[in-house]
């Protein structure tokens, strides 16, 4: 049987993936959900249509998105995260024994249900004592949020559907003020590539610019992801990604990943050319 | 019209180009040649039905493999390259004045005649003075020199076809002879991610690593190619890629790059942990 998922990553380009079969599908109030088995990735999550996950690349959005702020504030204990219903962030972040709590505010219900029954390799750390999971708009849940955590990370979807508001002056406005003073903010900041990705790139870059004082951008291989060169934003009160990176200290945690070192940390922010151009034009605007 | 070019990256992924029309194909001695025009990538060369270079990711690969080994040597006079008839390499190294010879050998006329046709955005520094050009197996041409290249450059195609023999052992020992007492080797070195790649790349790493004293890897995010994540061979006889690297004496040459920086020179060796354990495995049986 010849059976495959395809992706539209442009009006101009698919990405495909042979499926042996079909796991899960069903609609939630917010989206459609999907989960496949593939000889190639493993189980895979879809919503909408577009790629949340895969069991074989997952590891390198969940470390990314984790270790780089957590080799830099020398002391997380409150985190916010929002998104994440797969569990991947929150595997991560409870490898580290000084957090002592953990908010995850994910809107649709249906998707942890799902990932919690199909997916154990992300959500195998939903049940951890430190975790309280709302089922919200993280729009709303942040708005009333103040001085209160040390990291918030913004595991989002892409600027359309569900994941819109994450992507607004409002949120970022939101998380600066719902961050201690020495807060770090960490959100998945689409592609530089394609045309309509490295706009929504340029957009989320500029309003965290003019909401954070340190606002750097850096990026990760990510094979199922669009063009498969993925950018994430780290933006800060006071620590800086690279100056305030720590690698003694992290390295003494003795924390095994698969894609994350300190040193790739210092290199995920080295940018190519054009890159630092897209950001460098909206900088100046600001 | 719904025309679309598909390369099976795996036996279970496909990435598809929408395409407007198909401007060359034809067979040479060696491999089937096609060009495409495409609405995302621009033009795009495929030999064999795998994807060579687009016009719209193409940079990323030609500056990568050229001005990361002349950014760390201080004095490249003589080149080598083997393959490359799409010209890429070709157009970065004609940049630099201080080259004063380039012998480029290129198995298939075929190959350059259809670049230089269509393809004018890489062929065009094809007629470059500096310039032999050589319709030669590469294996062949190399073992009968001795001592009289600053740099080589091996722009090959995957190691099976036409392009098997540039990832053998007795190929990198006649490098390294062709290399003058402080020469440098760079090559394209397949991908980490999927299997068949990685064994690719693990391969051409031991080989390189018996056969050389300095030897390291880097990478680029090049979109078209399987999993988006490549890497390229930095094997040299003297200098290391970033002890040596002189980032004033680059940067005050004023050449413009849209994805090689010096900065990103020294990221593109910060490479994932599983990479690095890839590598690593091979280095220990040598």
């Amino acid at each position: 049987m010849d059976f495959w998922f395809s992706e539209a990553q442009t009006p101009n380009v698919k990405l495909s993936i042979k499926v042996d079969k079909q796991l899960f599908s069903g609609k939630s109030e917010f989206q459609r959900i999907d989960v496949f088995e593939a000889p190639e990735f493993g189980r895979f999550l879809t919503l909408d249509g577009y790629m949340m996950l895969t069991e074989k690349d997952e590891f390198i959005y969940h470390e990314m998105i984790t270790h780089v702020p957590m080799a830099v504030h020398p002391k997380v204990r409150d985190v916010l995260v929002i998104g994440a219903g797969d569990g991947g962030v929150i595997r991560e972040l409870t490898r580290y024994p000084e957090i002592e709590h953990i908010d995850m505010v994910e809107i649709d219900p249906l998707v942890v249900e799902v990932c919690k029954k199909y997916l154990p390799q992300t959500s195998c750390r939903l049940n951890d004592p430190r975790l309280t999971i709302h089922y919200e708009d993280g729009v709303r849940f942040i708005r009333s949020c103040k001085d209160q955590y040390d990291l918030i990370i913004v595991d989002s979807t892409d600027p359309f559907g569900p994941g819109e508001g994450l992507f607004t002056r409002e949120f970022y406005g939101s998380c600066y003020n719902a961050l201690r003073e020495d807060g770090i903010m960490v959100n998945q900041h689409e592609s530089p590539f394609y045309a309509e990705d490295a706009v929504a790139c340029q957009r989320a870059h500029k309003r965290i610019v003019e909401s954070f004082p340190i606002s750097r951008v850096y990026q990760a291989h990510i094979p199922t992801y669009p063009s498969g060169h993925w950018l994430f934003g780290f933006a800060s009160k006071k620590y800086h990604p690279l100056r305030d990176l720590d690698e003694t200290r992290w390295n003494m945690r003795g924390l095994t990943c698969r894609y994350y070192t300190t040193t790739l940390h210092k290199g995920a922010f080295y940018l190519p050319a054009y890159v630092e151009e897209l950001l460098r034009d909206v900088e100046q605007e600001c």
